[in-house]
């Protein structure tokens, strides 16, 4: 964070001669230097807060993005308790990182499980750590909870959701920030101690494994454990879409969250002022090119991804599907987003075509399952994910490895560069600790609100829709006539009297 | 702005010794130092008007969100016309913004009430000012004429409107903004002279008072003046909702709002690259991380606004209320407003808290005396500004005060930190002068208004909605038969004879 | 790029006397001045870098705002058709773009016609291009497809649109964006060779005709060759308008496109860390108020055109439309596109203003000739940009033509600013050069899709809608019985027995 330039007048001294005025010279002289020195340690600091808050915001945006996305990929009798989930995610979210989720994922120094220092933000700002540090994992805190909501949509209890959220936010998920991410994690790829994990340390530049994986996972147990929705399967084990509302919602939140992935991978250097060695290149290439090349990688896995299960899918199924798409699409992303930063763009063109069809797979797999996922969560952030993690293992190259987690000069990489099968050792071991932790912290939390009858909503509510009779109403009113419905379900509107039928039209007018 | 960097060469040069080349020497030492000073300045003016400019973007975006806010908070029966006032707010605010309302507010030298200089934009950019500020300023005007638009919805007149919202955005909003805000205002904080009222000077940092109570107070009055839309109170005088037409646009705007706001709070700093003092803390702090802080205090405040609300009302309506948390969320946003800057991030969780009461209690208010206002704006903006405002008086800290309102070494700050009454009592004069300044203006002319039957719709345009009868049509057609609807609120549908049962449904089929 | 700070030992050296010392004292003292220089220019990079990256996800939000746009103006029936062709131009676009397209258009050393170099980002990044330059023109080259799609909107096989799309973002418009934005574009206003056309070349700063006019004529092509939509014009040849299914939709795409625009063109700088010349204005002065300015002049043109076209449609036809300000408000962003860096605000306003009566004549021709344009893209992108490009030649200003296209001291600049005639005449060329482009290479192209029966969609598909056809279902489900229809363009719904009226209401239920 410091700049580069530091003066001594001490050692400035003997080359200007030993008189008391070459004293004075040498402390005029090197008074500057300090000075622009501290300017530029200032400078520097101002240029990686602007880069990260605005970043950070970006990944907020996100959570708009996966609101409108869940919102639309439901049936309309629910998009009001979606939505209030994933607003809830955002602000309980706020409250329980700020007190204790921060703590327990970065809290250093601590020991490889958990972190704690920084509860309630004690003794913020440091050299360490800044509040646009806060905030930006904060963004990211409550994206794994969304996820996770978008398994069990359409027929989760809200007190269910608002137990299970707090429990991942505040600590399931911190915890695993804290493995990957922090520097005393146990399987971070820059331990501060130096002893890394194989000799590598897990490479998961910005979370396929640590967000997205958790709250797909999560999203499993859970919408295993309480079961399909009522008509997901017919009475011979078919398979029955049930389509969310609204199009327009789920493009709108594609692009969104498309928009704040430029947060979310990009953002994850933290600082853009770094140099990098300029042995190989000219001086214009640093933290900077390997932002830019980030955000391109990232671009190239989603782009891919959708055009892959676009063709896909018009062979497979027949039509060129929007929706599928769009999930594609998030499927290249939260894949791509483990090894973003060290992989050629030629390579996440590679991640994403897999990246497809690893959804289109896990798809097919939960359907033969009868396992129901309105937002195919499990599948695209838990699958993808893990088909993520797997491919850094495989595609990481050297020099970009060797330039974002400095400081290990004979470093393992990919295995198809060339860099043997240790990194992807690691990060196979992450898959597994993931699945592993999240399956026993998750799954009897589930299973406990199951038994207790706490997690599904009852038959009826089910049928009716959680917002008329949880939240208040139906989530839209088109026309005036709607409002004075007061049955779940049925709308009154006026008639005109059958036995007056309309000449021209040959068929009654139905005023709706 | 300038780098602290100074070198000159007549200061060097008795250091260096007396002959011919010592001056040279002298003048090519600080010739290097004085092209990096250059240099340096150069990139602090690039670092803060990325940083501004950015921010202004974010405000912008806010205009966006109250948009899609007003228009699902109403009927889908006028959903155009809010929308066509939210898209003027930011195109007629854009003129007369540039015109007049920039030099009303900040056009110096000036008196304490109203600025006289830059009119068009005249003498831009100068050291003072530069074009990224009148962006960011203008992006702020245009948000509280937004606010008024909500009062007042589904029942004024289109010409009503364009009238109240230039003179707001021309004249009455510059005016409060320039005695808060700018170095000549009478109640500014960082007055120019010295000469700071109670020896402290108002402190709404990004404008409680100077938007949204504006926006609030003057929709306040709108709504009062033109009474209650039709059927809003029962023959008995009960209370009956007439619920807005679409959840998720009210979800939509919360979030965007929520994004924008973090343009609107932080980026009030104006600039990022600029140290602090550094013998409390180390050259890592600055006003870099003083802008992080004041995103996390926007952050908590509103998150702790919407949790209050969700289980408020939860415990005193029955159900879970997404409409009612995305209200509470941005009423925690508009108290923090104030002092977001200036206090601890635990405060701001107080100031949420209450936020969530006053806003509670406005409402049950408003409910009372028959005041109807679609947007809850008055209430929320009115409401939760002031209180914004007082609570500044209470929890501002001495250090952040001095800080970020530097110059003036004793001055007061919060009652509760230990600051003395003397900011408690200016902010409540910026309380009541608001209340004052916006009631004497908009007061009279939304009356002005009235007595010319210009202000209120008719019953018939009300009862139809004002798309069909002003704006050219229903703002919405999801089935083609809609089209041949002529009929204000009138639909007509094809209908299968009401003499041919389908039987494998047993009820008729209407084609919608 | 590179500060501006060298410091040479050699040169220092004799200055500080002869000894051995001098030698070690000059190494010294220019040891830390290269440090500080090195830094500065690193710290240039990031500072650029995190303007550009930042700017280009500004752009990128604008495939979301044409994708709300498109959605929200055509009939619901082909909702997501529209949308599904927005989210493929940006996968598509995102691997030609990387794979030719940036070749094509910026491959360095090439000839005037064609780039040929940076194939799949080969040789990146370098001196010259950084990753975050690709994106950024990515970005820009999937908006011109956007627009097209428009022109072509609910009449248009799929299979034409993924064939003219990547035609047009792999080929036409890379071309295009040599001619006149490469440093080898025979038509450019910074050649590299120095021999610019008509000694000025052409200034179309971001792009009213690269961009816009590309779009806009290429959909006129595809809009005139398959003709209008059934019903869009009746028998008696009068124009009959087929209003779009949202009206949120478009506002929400409209502000998402100003929101966007803001990356468009301020961002078109692609630096904001450079000095200009102090002779006339202080250091405060340099790249970042000429930044600010842009954004200020786009603001301008955008607010004028729209309240231009709300009262002259207010005075044409009767209401206050929002749909017509909306489309009014583009018209005045897509034409001060070209100029925006070059003119002054007061100019912005004059060059808005007429972009409305453009729009307006242009759609006025257009019903006369019975040309059908859903999103009046050709009118708006095509002919608001035209007029930009002359509005440049008219109003640019010499001090800004001189700072924004350095290294020319006597260029021309705008006609009306007393410049000459050779700017306006390069722009003239321009638009010619661009209408015949685009004419000789997409006119074809849709003529053999008509020809090969590939082009238009059925006369049954287009009454049913594509999204039932092509698409897999109708993109809005509001209630559950909707589900239940297999019937293009019927909806069944259960329906109370007619024979039971309800008293209250009388009238009958009818349950949708």
């Amino acid at each position: 964070m410091a700049s580069a330039v530091t003066c001594s007048a001490a050692e400035l001294l003997p080359h200007l001669g030993s008189s008391a005025n070459a004293t004075a010279a040498a402390e005029f002289i090197c008074g500057r230097f300090s000075a622009v020195s501290e300017y530029l340690t200032q400078t520097t600091y101002a240029v990686d807060t602007t880069y990260l808050l605005f970043s950070a915001y970006l990944v907020f945006a996100m959570q708009l993005g996966f609101a409108m996305l869940c919102a639309g990929s439901v049936r309309a009798k629910n998009t009001m308790n979606i939505m209030l989930t994933n607003v809830l995610d955002a602000a309980a979210g706020g409250l329980s990182y700020y007190l204790f989720g921060f703590a327990f994922a970065f809290g250093a120094p601590s020991n490889g499980f958990i972190g704690k220092h920084f509860f309630g933000l004690k003794e913020f700002p440091s050299q360490a750590f800044d509040y646009s540090y806060f905030l930006y994992q904060w963004a990211f805190a409550i994206a794994a909870a969304g996820i996770t909501s978008g398994s069990i949509a359409e027929r989760t209890q809200f007190v269910a959701y608002l137990i299970y959220s707090s429990f991942l936010t505040g600590f399931v998920y911190p915890i695993v920030s804290h493995w990957f991410w922090s520097g005393d994690g146990w399987a971070s790829a820059s331990k501060t101690d130096g002893n890394l994990l194989f000799g590598s340390g897990v490479i998961d530049f910005a979370g396929s494994g640590v967000v997205h994986m958790v709250g797909g996972i999560a999203g499993l147990w859970g919408a295993f454990i309480e079961g399909p929705r009522i008509g997901r399967f017919d009475r011979s084990g078919r398979s029955v879409a049930l389509r969310g509302h609204s199009s327009s919602l789920v493009v709108l939140g594609t692009f969104l969250l498309w928009f704040g992935w430029y947060g979310f991978n990009p953002g994850s250097f933290l600082t853009i002022l770094k140099s990098y060695d300029h042995t190989t290149r000219g001086s214009y290439y640093g933290q900077w090119s390997a932002i830019g090349r980030t955000a391109v990688t990232t671009t190239l896995a989603g782009c891919t991804a959708a055009l892959t299960t676009l063709f896909s899918k018009r062979l497979l199924v027949g039509h060129w599907n929007v929706i599928d798409v769009c999930n594609g699409l998030l499927g290249g992303f939260a894949a791509i987003t483990s090894g973003c930063a060290v992989v050629e763009p030629w390579a996440a063109i590679v991640c994403g075509f897999i990246a497809a069809w690893v959804l289109i797979g896990f798809n097919a797999l939960a359907a033969k399952l009868k396992y129901d996922d309105p937002l195919e969560a499990a599948q695209l952030h838990g699958g993808c994910g893990s088909w993520g993690i797997i491919f850094t293992g495989l595609f990481a190259k050297k020099e970009y490895v060797n330039e974002v987690y400095p400081g290990f000069p004979n470093r393992p990489y990919g295995l198809f560069m060339g860099g043997g099968g240790k990194l992807l050792g690691a990060q196979i071991i992450q898959v597994v600790v993931i699945i592993g932790w999240v399956s026993v912290t998750m799954g009897p939390l589930f299973y406990l609100l199951h038994k207790f009858k706490l997690l599904r909503i009852s038959r009826d509510d089910e049928t009716a829709g959680m917002d008329l009779t949880r939240h208040g109403g139906f989530a839209y009113i088109y026309h005036d006539e709607d409002e004075g419905s007061s049955m779940p379900g049925f709308k009154m509107t006026r008639v005109e009297p059958t036995n007056t039928p309309t000449p021209d039209h040959h068929h009654h007018n139905v005023v709706v």
